[in-house]
């Protein structure tokens, strides 16, 4: 059974996320729709492993995942197989042949998000899907000063939605940088780590807009590091700004 | 009763175009909801007046129309009042009071659209509302050569869908422009005119791209304006490529 791995990229507006739900369409049935087609339709479903979940409306320009065919094609004419069967909205980008050994989930050791925020005073009907929108009054200067607190090895309790599975809320963040565009209204972020936990970075995009409004102070990214309180970050930017870029292996 | 001009940007994706159908999603059926909304429910309903029909799919950054209310209201506390009641697909650009005598169809003297054609082997999922796409041998010089042979006044018989109900088929285009962007694998036209016939600029992109093809010798704009044949360009752009971007009084 050849094992290969996918880059994925999917317009998430009409899709509930990534992982198979019953009665709902996601991107990975969609996957394994196509992937069972194109084995024949083998006696046991072959399963299609994501790197993580991504929410409903959530976009992905970089999602990963491997499968197994039960028999050996050039990974070139998997990639034109899929992007001939699959919708419109799920576009493959690179089909590689893997060992059997690679996993798309448990190999994954570095992922990066970018989250983009309209400022428009009302929504850009072209944009509606694919950012945030914040028109509340905002100082890039005190996101700019604050964003830096996120990097390196943190507890992010007091980053996660409440449903949240993983054993520990330790994980590191590389990097974490800031644009302000005013050419065309937006800011843009991009975060990347060694894995994020349930909706931290939609909470810590609306932590930093807070601090932005001036609703919390420029230092409260270290107090909420300290206080490890599900509580005290309400704020989850919107899914529709977010998108999945790259996963590391 | 004073009237309004209102500048309309929206999301043609979810829309049968402009025009008020029965039983269907329109922008025009939109607006007058909402404009009679605001109008407190009137005895007799406000007719919002556009330039023109949109197809169905067809997007617009710069649409006009005019509708009258019953009392008289700060033109940007209309632009305030419609932005906030109308979906999310549909962004009001500008407000203005004009006299009674404006008329958004019959005032309109000068028309821009834009077709987006997108180039790559398989769609973008995030462009596959927003461009046409072609994935052929295509040689932009010979388009580049051809697309001039457009301007001036022409009888358009050639270019027109059957259905259309206008007298004269004869119209003058002002401008006929094109771009490569090979960094986006991209393909721009933009043309300006006294005004289009249904389907035709659709229909002018799909004869371009057939002379890009090789399909059609480069002079075939000419042979095609000679023969008056509905019946020889068949091939018509999709409707998600093309914008209404500006329209002139």
């Amino acid at each position: 059974m050849p094992r290969y791995k996918a880059t994925i990229a999917y317009d998430g507006t009409d899709f509930y996320g990534w992982q198979v739900q019953p009665n709902k369409r996601t991107v990975q049935a969609e996957m394994e729709l196509v992937v069972n087609k194109m084995a024949k339709n083998p006696a046991e479903h072959i399963r299609v492993q994501g790197s993580g979940r991504t929410d409903a409306r959530v976009h992905a320009k970089g999602q990963v995942a491997h499968f197994d065919l039960p028999f050996d094609i050039p990974a070139d004419a998997v990639r034109k197989g899929l992007s001939t069967m699959l919708p419109y909205d799920i576009g493959i980008k690179k089909v590689e042949k893997v060992s059997d050994d690679f996993h798309a989930q448990f190999n994954a050791h570095d992922k990066t998000y970018f989250y983009r925020f309209s400022t428009t005073e009302y929504i850009d009907p072209f944009k509606r899907n694919y950012t945030g929108h914040w028109h509340r009054r905002l100082n890039p200067e005190l996101m700019q000063q604050a964003i830096g607190d996120y990097v390196g090895e943190h507890d992010w309790l007091s980053f996660v939605a409440s449903g949240f599975q993983q054993k520990t809320t330790v994980r590191t963040v590389y990097s974490a940088k800031m644009w302000v565009k005013p050419e065309i209204e937006e800011i843009w972020f991009e975060f990347s780590g060694n894995g994020f936990l349930y909706n931290q970075i939609r909470i810590m995009v609306g932590v930093l807009l807070e601090i932005g409004n001036g609703i919390r102070p420029v230092d409260d990214i270290q107090r909420l590091f300290e206080v490890k309180d599900r509580q005290q970050a309400q704020f989850t930017a919107p899914a529709q700004g977010l998108y999945l870029m790259d996963v590391k292996y």
